[in-house]
């Protein structure tokens, strides 16, 4: 037996409970309210065929070779010119195409992180986020979020403590629209806020930003990136929520200095990122492909949300401490049961019900949220959301302490 | 300003010398022997045309969509079955597919490499692979290579004198095959010898194997993979030189625990690799196409390397310690000159004489190879590397402090 001696960073490494998970919807019938994926249903394959073609005929050469590191210059144009209508000025100059977002934050950490380094998230915050950072050995500094994002008083407090202890973090990290996982946008008030607390302590942000463009309610807000006057944001995006993740696209556009020392970075990763599929990405860009797919995905994805919210109030019993968020936009909602209530033990019984979800407590770094969980709407179709949301208040129900209520909320309901 | 505190891995991030290179021969008329790239002209674009149509047409919603993390499942099995034709035999099991082989040595860094660890590789060896290792911070221990690869009893010292130290290395890094830069092959004595000694000391094996199959002289051996009884070697091979770069498809098979866990470290890296150009490289193999592939370029690459062959031996002044490999196959061979001369010094004047080749310090983590360049003959056509090769001539020539052997080789060649 070969006797294998792995390193400290190995050590850290777990299995995402939403990979985990998602083998469970793997069952027939079970309906999934677990990862995070776009609907297929309205994947624009005839644009994808044509485009591809087109990349074979006019950039063969080159679609099928390695591409610059940095990213093919002809896709960082489009992106630049992308970004600039949606009121994000970039300089392709400061710009790495990424081989995912995912990508992303695994350089991002090979860049800052050392074991013990602090580095401010928000509480939730993204499955990936957490397992990309934690195999540097970060310690996480959590903000706490109300509806209406991150809470600013709490992130200056978490500032000062660490610098009171000698200890700068390394960054600010966030996801101001429809938060994966909660779904909540940091309000207006707030970023500007935040964006004074970084430039107060001169920090670094880093805005994760793969959702943005899919606004279905109220009114668009500005990035922190485009709000920033210091050059202290580094913005992070993606093809895979605004357009298919078949491509595994993400670019991240930002100070110099930081997109530069990525750059090296992704050289030892990955070299570079396929040329087949971001000279696709361009051509799909360029044809306005790009635009109109949003345009599609925010008018399926509003109604989906609504058709989720809608079984929510109609099935879930009323009961103290269960509530979920109401996102304007995005493909989640965060759910909080009862505190008694454990969403991981619930899941043998969901599997039994056939329906599934991600616990909440994959969202956080330190083992809290056992009480909440994340529930997609964009990959769902609008009949297994109603009968999804229907199985799982019987979850619920079945669990509840105080069965007065329960009853009298489903006697509101008839 | 803002202040960029970075992580130790990125105070040990260099730029390739490879890619700077490479820059330099974006010059218009500069013939480069520079990267390690394809030849275009055969890339296969009618057959990776109607595999991408056909992608979209029958499997359109999982080529947009996330695959999983291990690979698309019906790659593996044309990948398993490819290897089965290549006389090394794999389980889909025990595979991971990664966006190309870089990442694979990234994933084995992660999983395998702490700061000081020691970890053993050939000298000279491949660049990329020194900066996928060296952001973790290894103590590399190079083992010498003769013609005939890597010399097992000075590797059997270094493992003794490790061992005594206290230290396990963590892996035997080789790429037997063609070797990049050196395009030297492993003798079949030695294989055996190199298993023994792993097999002694209780060691993995990394066996990087891009090159194998574009054979184009003397007959094929056997894999270190193929020829373990312990199940001691992990091997890594990918489309990128086989077939083409531009998809960012490699994969892995060994040890289940290191595939285990690279499966772990590869989700917080990149969640997974392109469904679309992994189910276009599935349609590709299985159609045959891939096997097609190979015999054109092995056919080519054999014809190119034949003229840098003859044209080295043609131009090139007789002189102590000059002298090249003759590669069996691969893209690569490996010039030695007189240890006075320095190519990185050089570099200006083959930029004047639009020529461009890769210094050989790249490929050393020690700064040796002062004296030695990697030659590329895949990229360029046969009448390019010949007059590429005069002009590498003249370069040399006028850097020979024994000006009478020059001119006696001169008159012997016309």
């Amino acid at each position: 037996m070969i006797e294998l001696n792995f390193s400290s960073l190995a050590g850290r490494l777990r299995r995402s409970e939403i990979r985990e998970l998602l083998k469970l919807t793997l069952k027939p019938d079970t309906i999934s309210f677990g990862g995070g994926l776009p609907d297929p249903a309205i994947f624009p394959y005839e644009a994808v065929q044509t485009a591809s073609t087109r990349a074979i005929k006019e950039r063969g050469n080159q679609a099928l070779q390695y591409s610059p590191t940095e990213g093919d210059p002809f896709l960082k144009e489009q992106l630049a010119q992308f970004m600039q209508r949606q009121g994000d000025m970039a300089n392709p100059e400061n710009m790495l195409v990424v081989s995912s977002s995912q990508q992303g934050l695994d350089l991002l950490a090979k860049i800052f992180i050392d074991p013990g380094d602090p580095v401010i998230v928000e509480r939730p915050t993204y499955v990936g986020t957490i397992q990309a950072f934690r195999a540097f050995g970060p310690d996480f500094q959590g903000v706490e979020m109300d509806y209406e994002g991150m809470i600013p008083d709490q992130l200056e407090r978490i500032i000062i403590r660490l610098l009171d202890g000698g200890r700068k973090p390394k960054f600010i990290y966030t996801i101001p629209d429809f938060q994966n996982p909660s779904g909540i946008t940091l309000s207006l008030e707030r970023r500007k806020r935040v964006l004074e607390i970084a430039s107060k302590y001169n920090l670094l942000i880093v805005e994760d930003s793969p959702y943005r463009e899919l606004r279905f309610k109220g009114a668009v807000l500005p990035s922190l990136y485009s709000m920033d006057t210091d050059g202290r944001v580094l913005l992070m995006k993606t093809f895979s929520k605004i357009f298919c993740p078949g491509f595994r696209i993400g670019w991240m556009v930002g100070p110099a200095p930081v997109i530069d020392k990525m750059v090296v970075a992704k050289q030892g990763t990955d070299l570079c990122t396929s040329a087949f599929t971001s000279i696709l990405a361009g051509y799909l860009l360029k044809g306005g492909h790009l635009e109109k797919q949003i345009e599609i995905s925010k008018a399926l994805y509003a109604r989906k949300a609504d058709t989720m919210l809608r079984a929510l109030e109609r099935f879930m019993p009323a009961a103290d401490g269960l509530s979920w968020s109401k996102p304007d936009g995005g493909m989640f909602l965060w759910l909080t049961l009862p505190e008694y209530m454990d969403t991981v033990e619930m899941i043998k019984d969901a599997v039994e019900l056939k329906v599934a979800y991600v616990v909440g407590v994959g969202f956080f770094y330190d083992g809290s949220g056992c009480n909440c969980m994340r529930l997609n709407y964009s990959y769902p179709t609008e009949e297994q959301i109603v009968l999804g949301i229907e199985r799982l208040s019987h979850l619920i129900k079945t669990r509840l302490r105080n069965k007065d209520q329960e009853v009298s909320r489903d006697l509101a309901v008839l």
